[in-house]
């Protein structure tokens, strides 16, 4: 089943503007879907000639493996806690949206170093908060955002705009223009 | 590389006992390494017929995606923050010996029903208690824990005998008998 059949028929909206992909995406996991969403990602996004894949745990690890996968390449994932090994590493706060509380993501200098191609996935594009964390940990390490592919882009939130400011336009696979408890609707 | 000459070359052991894989599971990702620890953890436990797997964020979720497409079954990831969007579900506190604090661990009741064959997959097994958490939580729920698949167990800790308690023996890819700052054994 496609990505978009699939939000279609399993995705719940509790609330106009969140959309809970728990049954596929965000707790529970279809292994299959992740390694299509990983080789379709993967296809619009190799001609950026990423060396290494950043997301941030837990939902983004999946579908990033998944792209990690087809491109042969590692993956890191951003670490919401302070690694009680970590040595020297960078951090920075990121505002949840749906939370609507603030935490810091950690990444270890060892895994982003200078030169590095980095492309980042991640399962949501809302307001874009995350993807800058990860943006403001790559550009203190010194290597470089190559790409942006994201599973899901809410293109009512503002996300999109804010990435632009970086120079940078995230490659998303499927764009919810509405999400209300009676209807989800599809851009292009 | 298979996964104990990969330890062998990779892992750091700041400190005798803790087992730093930071370089290829549990910070940044082997993606082709995953996939193998995958298919060898499915090979061992597809006689329990599990219809499900369930793991822990976050270390956990890529070595269980492994099993999880091997084996063609849903995979969920326990959570450690109680889930903005979750109605009724299961909880329950969990010890962390390497971190020394409490965490707990949450999971949608929607995701574990009655009559479903979990088979549960960890990166790591040490003192047992977050298998003993997502046991907990299995058991709540009426369904049946089939198999425990474990990446890296540390035999010089106590969790295989905790887990037999339960009933349950699990099945560890590779066991690690000693780990000092300047040599690391295996069993078997």
């Amino acid at each position: 089943m496609d990505l978009k059949s699939k939000i279609l028929k399993e995705a719940k909206v509790p609330k106009e503007g969140i959309l809970k992909v728990d049954n596929f995406l965000n707790h529970q996991i279809d292994p299959e879907l992740m390694m299509s969403i990983g080789n379709d990602l993967a296809a619009r996004l190799k001609h950026t000639k990423p060396t290494k894949i950043l997301t941030v745990e837990a939902s983004g690890i999946a579908p990033a493996l998944g792209v990690a996968l087809a491109l042969n390449i590692p993956l890191v994932f951003a670490k919401k806690s302070l690694p009680s090994t970590m040595i020297k590493g960078y951090q920075t706060q990121v505002h949840s949206f749906t939370k609507k509380t603030d935490y810091n993501i950690f990444v270890s200098a060892e895994y982003l170093q200078k030169g590095e191609r980095i492309l980042i996935i991640d399962d949501f594009l809302a307001m874009g908060n995350s993807i800058v964390g990860m943006l403001t940990i790559i550009e203190e390490s010194g290597a470089e955002c190559v790409g942006i592919g994201i599973v899901i882009e809410k293109t009512f939130q503002n996300g999109r705009n804010v990435i632009k400011k970086y120079g940078l336009v995230p490659e998303s696979l499927v764009k919810v223009s509405l999400a209300t408890p009676d209807k989800i609707e599809f851009e292009d």
